[in-house]
């Protein structure tokens, strides 16, 4: 059940065609050969956030399709799924049960009713002190028909009610479902926004370890035993990437794609050339996923001018990226993201977006590409206008017609066959080198038994040039991306 | 996933014990070793022609199994389903829905109201060009409540409604369909009356090019990312199928059945002869199948006295082969077949159904044996009286216990043994030949890898022989069939 040193698709499950069955076509037709796994965001039933507020997780959404359908995607590719670690719906039988019936419902331990923290609940000082990504505090509050007010932890959606993970009762329900999931052809569960989990009044309320510890081994170990694994979402400073790292668990390189940013607009190697020779080696890299661009990713990485400065330029040379668009205009979730797709952010410069993929790819970590990043899709502010929604602006649902015209644009194609190449290469088995090189160029390499692939970008042209051993000859070839 | 060059059958989903579950027992237990493929005629919910008016391919019709049942026999077998291309069931939601809304159902443009073309519709005339091979107009009269009158395309049974394919829904909702088929154990999908896809008024609304080759390739489309081919269902002048080998598709050998009938009849090679050094490689020969003996494919290769000839001497010298049988008095859907089992058209002489197998197995092709044929089946006549169904004359049901019996009679044992025969030699690999011989002898040959097969026909004693090599000690066996 190891994972394939392959890229990887991330898309949700009606983004490709509009339904799971369309999606299973799409990767079969034009990345059979390019792509070794596919991280399908939330097909369960959900009264929220596109999926992210799950109310069971035994069935698939019937407009997406089936179990079935989603197990002859497993069946292809390496499948990760998604585990709401933080919260279930508020529609969920559960929580409707604890609406009603208050203390008697037998799921009222799985939920944060302020009650638990004794008779005066929580302070507002205490409460201030939580780290929130939403200008609300983190609570829910029912009001019941004998007019008793109660309010219960919430800290991201009103249809995301949070689990109380200290509740035996929810480690008990959680581990029937994180079974089910791992009995699926799924190789991987991600956990989403699992660094809200821990809960501790007087604290952020945020990776309190060791408490975080524990909890993931418990996950992990639900898993483990039908050889699937898990991978944490946290979206914050690289340091706790290191940790997740150093603990032996997977984990994310969100830094990458400011840095990337950095790099080409400012045409140097510093900034990710020091991360690159720290960076944890079992990760994940990514330069856009269905969130914005991370900025709290990068800190401590870029120092703050040079944060300011590759957003002002993002925006002022980015395609239709305007800084409204991540304000709490357009319901923006997430203050430290920006929202745009990384084909605008780069102004839809073709070499830019091959050089930035390229430097993905040879980037230690198995590379996930977001299907609106496959098909170099640009800002879609129709839809966004539409929904308001500032994150809809890198969300745009293709049908198959549209996908069949945009695998046919060079810059597609480009990129096609540079993941098949990273797909299939046996120099990426190997030992990862940096090249000495100045500060405008960028040289990276990757040996494994006498085969080579070595990357060179000229970040002032954006030129990337390819030297690699030919599979059946082992003769060098040079390629240009 | 390619396809074995071994021998197919042809079978409903309940002619071979009731079931799908007794047709795998069937198919395992008399011809593991000499069967590679089987065609499962349409197993879907259907409202007329034994299967061929589905309303969805969702799932099987529970009185033959399940789709579980289809895949264990797609395990075993190399498996061809149907898609029936030209028409969707009356019944189905689609045209229920239609039915009901009119032009406001969802689902109005999958269908073909005349009121598309014009305010006018069709004129008699133009119906009058359209090739159908039942003496109707093609449409469906449907009154609505309102009084209000529509005309919609219905080229064959008024429970088969006509697809309209230049509507990107029929587009989008039929490749949902074809996804979900080519994703199940089936290797090939049969595209069922395919030829009459095309329209345009004015026109014999058949086979028209160039669209009839854009639809093609977008069906193949569909399924080729799953390894799955098609297989175009087209009756007509053997230049259709020669067409489409042209451009690179599978294609049927319908021309066959009526060659063989002649030159065993007139002891000639000749016509025969001339169409095997011709005929398309990539193809799939038949003797029989679930429709009647074709004569219109047969146009072209054999002249208009030939054909007639062949067709007396089939009712005077057949078993219980009667003209009234292929007429309007038993519901013919096709005045251009013969309604009768291979066997009784051959007098139910077992030399002469052996040559014919035999000549079929060597020509070039993959060479299917309808299930009737493969028990050399006589007519049916009682089933026939029944039923008033001229074609069911060559559809009799199997119980198991019918089957045993069949399979003990020397003239299914001796096809059973060619039939192993040409599943495993090696010879069928390589090259076809034809030998130099006397107009009423016939002699064909494979070879491949220093393997041979001869098989030499006496057209008037219908003797036929095999000379081989043998697989193990290589050396010469002569085997008269």
């Amino acid at each position: 059940m190891t994972l394939q040193n392959k890229v990887q698709i991330i898309t949700y499950p009606d983004s490709m065609g509009g339904n799971l069955l369309t999606l299973h076509y799409c990767l079969r037709k034009f990345l059979m050969n390019a792509v070794g796994g596919v991280h399908i965001l939330p097909f369960f039933p959900s009264s929220a956030d596109r999926g992210f507020a799950p109310s069971t997780y035994d069935e698939v959404d019937p407009q997406f399709g089936t179990w079935d359908d989603v197990e002859k995607i497993g069946a292809d590719f390496d499948l990760t799924v998604d585990f709401m670690v933080n919260h279930i719906s508020r529609q969920s039988v559960f929580f409707q049960d604890y609406l009603e019936k208050g203390a008697d419902s037998a799921y009222a331990d799985m939920f944060l009713s302020f009650s638990k923290f004794g008779p005066d609940g929580i302070s507002d000082d205490d409460l201030a002190k939580v780290y929130t990504r939403k200008p609300r505090p983190p609570y829910l509050e029912i009001q019941r028909p004998d007019g008793s007010i109660e309010r219960v932890w919430c800290t991201f959606d009103y249809e995301q009610i949070d689990l109380d993970w200290s509740s035996p009762l929810t480690r008990s329900l959680m581990r029937n479902v994180l079974i089910r999931l791992a009995r699926t052809s799924a190789k991987m569960i991600r956990l989403d926004a699992f660094a809200y989990t821990t809960v501790e009044i007087g604290t952020n309320c945020y990776f309190l370890e060791p408490a975080v510890w524990e909890l993931l081994d418990w996950l992990k170990g639900c898993v483990a035993p039908f050889g699937v694994d898990v991978l944490p979402e946290v979206h914050e400073e690289s340091s706790y990437q290191q940790k997740l790292s150093q603990h032996g668990f997977w984990c994310y390189d969100f830094s990458l794609p400011m840095l990337t940013l950095f790099t080409l607009f400012e045409h140097t190697n510093k900034r990710l050339l020091e991360w690159l020779r720290i960076c944890p080696r079992k990760q994940f890299t990514t330069l856009d996923t269905h969130d914005g661009i991370g900025i709290v990713d990068v800190v401590g990485l870029m120092d703050d001018d040079e944060i300011e400065r590759t957003i002002e330029t993002l925006y002022t040379k980015g395609s239709n990226a305007k800084k409204v668009y991540s304000g709490p205009e357009y319901q923006n979730l997430d203050i430290y993201q920006i929202n745009c797709t990384y084909y605008s952010a780069l102004s839809s410069n073709d070499d830019a977006y091959i050089a930035a993929r390229a430097i993905q790819f040879f980037s230690p970590g198995i590379p996930q590409v977001y299907y609106v990043g496959l098909l170099a899709g640009e800002n879609d502010t129709e839809l966004l206008e539409q929904t308001r929604n500032g994150r809809d602006i890198n969300r745009h649902n293709y049908s198959v017609e549209e996908i069949e015209e945009e695998f046919k644009r060079p810059v597609v194609q480009r990129l096609v066959k540079l993941m098949e190449f990273r797909s299939n290469h046996p120099a990426f088995q190997g030992n990862f080198t940096i090249a000495e090189t100045p500060e405008d160029q960028l040289g990276l390499t990757w040996e494994h038994a006498g085969h080579y692939a070595a990357l060179h970008v000229d970040l002032r042209s954006y030129r990337a040039e390819l030297r690699h051993t030919d599979l059946t000859s082992g003769e060098e070839v040079l390629l240009v991306l």
